[in-house]
């Protein structure tokens, strides 16, 4: 019995983690439940899964529904949530959205705690702090991110010296081929329309802009220690084909499936085994469809082009990517910014960023308030 | 440095194999070479590779040649196969073409060697004597077809208790999408086009009919010890993904390329390493192409149902039906029947067939000729 400290229980992959939970009761219990405000939601997990510990966003939230449950330790806020990483458990799940999930990653590896690792904004800001404490303390951070888990697949059993490059597929969003003029006018509604897959709002906007996919490649190149050149991405509108792995042989792996993502939160949570699931196996095979493929135009998707800019800078460019984009989001998904304005800003706010280098967490924290504080004049001016 | 002795080394395989030991030179050595009937090439084959063996087919030819070099080793005919299958070395390639590799199969296993195996009519006749002899000598059959080595490949670093299937893809040879009425008519120039791949004339020929799919149906089932049930073909007419694994969390690992024999060889020859070459990488992701599937048209295209219905007979089924395609694909070669009358004569073949179970060596052998024969009858009385 594996025993989980759920961080973020509420969100799309928190729901979805339970939904495996549910499925397994024989193999996963739940210690830890964590949520920042959908407190009904997080009652009725209380009522199923009877966690040991629960961690809400405010102290008085905590203070009035720990009447309720006895029984239950709750905490709150980020000292809640680090508390919640560093117990006593066999994993942690890291479904926390954003920067916020970087101090409870950091304390769940000191704990030396097995991470199913759902949270790209903590690599992007801070993964050579979290890699490198990672490799010293012996902690496996398992990817849950589809492409990232799909990636994980194809390296198994594979010489990992041998792989020429790792293959990102992109579903292009749902603005795939518009031209800048077209991306001026496009409205928050249509933002939110994920061609392929169910997410949460702030992901599903990253889709949009295609900075998800520049998020990932950051990801991807700290969780496989693979360097920028080693890593492409190739717009797959179908979403079938999750990642891919070539190899020096020229030889590809590929993992492929119907888009849900709790495959890979079942694999992250099983691995190495694989658990039988109710989802729909793909019958593309027999419906005589096409997988089809082109590259992403980062011309007029500049988020992404940031996003590498970023990384192959190095130092905190990526803290502050992060942070600024973590920000505008927010604001776009607020109705005070245009879609449009999120890459601009990005842009000026990258231009402007004085860099610093070896940065520990509270460096990387700094960095990334900064980045907000300078979004927040940018969208206070325009 | 692995020494290979390789039978079957002027065949499409054979050679292909020497161009991977030619670009390894420092991994791998060359002990065997042997061919049928063609002296002059494996003279520049023992010209650049100095062999302590070789094979040839008669004795005359085997004693001529010797005179030109004295410090080897010449036999000939199956006995020589036999011998060059038990010799001295590190790794037996099986590349013969036919019932004629079953016993070097079955000697090479009880020498203990690891072999490269390119050899399916063996597994198709002697499945369960082969896979029984390998498992109790703890004998591994490395793969070498492209389809059986990409199942392979998706099965590395996973739990082989969780195969919810295998997919084998199919290009769907020449004649793909063709009405019975069509291939009444089809030539010998016709159906030696592969689309894709550039093989031998058996495979050729077996890839046209699709028996070469029932084939590959029936040596995938032994290999990797699957019934015929988790086992599905998929027309995939690019040739790119070169077959499937299916999970039971609904995961497919597949392994795609550029179609050339040198991959699944090299795999074969280093695993589980992978060896560097210089074939183009699949820069089929940057052309926006499309990959797409179709089901196999069984009732067009008999032989694949004939293969299937033989491995779910079980006994000397398969072991007729492989000797009696083998003889009708030798007469179709030579323009002595019709493409059309392979899988009719094979219909009626194996409809007179009488099965016997639980057979040796020389039983499978007989039930070879005897379905030879029982060929011979129907094309002279045709």
């Amino acid at each position: 019995m594996k025993k989980l400290a759920i961080l973020g229980s509420t969100g799309s992959i928190g729901t979805q983690t339970l939904d495996v939970v549910r499925n397994n009761p024989d193999l996963f219990s739940v210690s830890v439940l964590s949520c920042a405000s959908k407190l009904d939601v997080i009652r009725r997990q209380i009522d199923e899964f009877h966690p040991e510990m629960v961690v809400l966003a405010n102290e008085k939230d905590a203070l009035e529904m720990e009447k309720d449950y006895p029984g239950i330790c709750f905490e709150f806020g980020n000292i809640g949530l680090e508390a919640a990483a560093s117990s006593d458990c066999d994993m942690v799940v890291n479904a926390l959205m954003g920067i916020k999930g970087l101090a409870p990653t950091y304390h769940a590896i000191l704990a030396g705690h097995e991470i199913a690792f759902a949270n790209k904004e903590t690599l992007v800001a801070g993964g050579a702090l979290i890699m490198g404490m990672a490799h010293k303390c012996g902690v496996s951070l398992l990817p849950v991110d589809s492409e990232h888990s799909a990636i994980f697949q194809c390296l198994q059993g594979n010489p990992v010296q041998r792989v020429k490059r790792i293959i990102i597929t992109a579903s292009g969003g749902p603005f795939r081929g518009y031209s800048l003029e077209q991306l001026e006018n496009v409205t928050l509604e249509q933002a939110m329309k994920h061609p392929k897959w169910n997410m949460g709002p702030k992901i599903t906007i990253d889709s949009a802009t295609l900075m998800n996919k520049g998020l990932e490649v950051i990801e991807a190149s700290w969780l496989f220690d693979m360097p920028l050149e080693k890593i492409s991405v190739v717009v797959h509108p179908q979403s079938i084909i999750h990642s891919m792995v070539e190899y020096e042989d020229n030889s590809i792996i590929a993992q492929m499936g119907f888009p849900d993502m709790r495959v890979p939160i079942g694999y992250a949570l099983s691995y190495p085994d694989r658990l039988p699931n109710d989802l729909p196996s793909l019958k593309r095979f027999e419906k005589a469809p096409e997988l089809s493929f082109e590259l992403p135009d980062m011309e007029t998707f500049k988020c992404m082009k940031l996003a590498l800019d970023a990384m192959k800078a190095g130092g905190s460019y990526t803290a502050a990517l992060n942070g600024a984009n973590e920000a505008l989001v927010q604001y776009f998904l607020k109705g005070r910014i245009r879609f449009i304005d999120i890459q601009n800003m990005l842009d000026e706010v990258m231009q402007h960023h004085k860099p610093i280098y070896k940065l520990d967490l509270p460096d990387i924290l700094r960095v990334d308030r900064d980045a907000r504080v300078a979004v927040k004049m940018l969208v206070e001016r325009s």
